[in-house]
């Protein structure tokens, strides 16, 4: 298992941290947003997945990594 | 038909805007929000509805009136 801390601009409330944090489990990730610090912790499985997939996701929920 | 235009507090992304205008859907109300004014524009049938039940709604999404 690999852990990668993200920092992702634009969050900016609970529905977000739930969008992001749903959209990691999609993945098989597991995702855990600190709203106030603006960063995404993701534990994955670094065999079955890769962090520009989880960018992303991230991304795709219209976050942008910085 | 009634229209009234609500100051709301803490809406801060588009995940905010389609839950409360869902809310007011499934009062069978027509919400529309204005996330940069913080401002919920509300159309409703005065026969069916009162402006109370529309307040209330917003705020059971967690949202404050001003």
């Amino acid at each position: 298992m690999q852990t990668v801390t993200l920092n992702v601009e634009g969050m900016s409330c609970n529905h977000c941290v739930s969008s992001i944090e749903n959209a990691m489990k999609e993945l098989g990730a597991s995702g855990k947003v600190d709203l106030a610090a603006g960063k995404v912790m993701v534990e994955y499985d670094e065999n079955q997945l890769t962090l520009d997939a989880i960018k992303e996701a991230i991304e795709d929920q219209g976050y942008d990594i910085v």
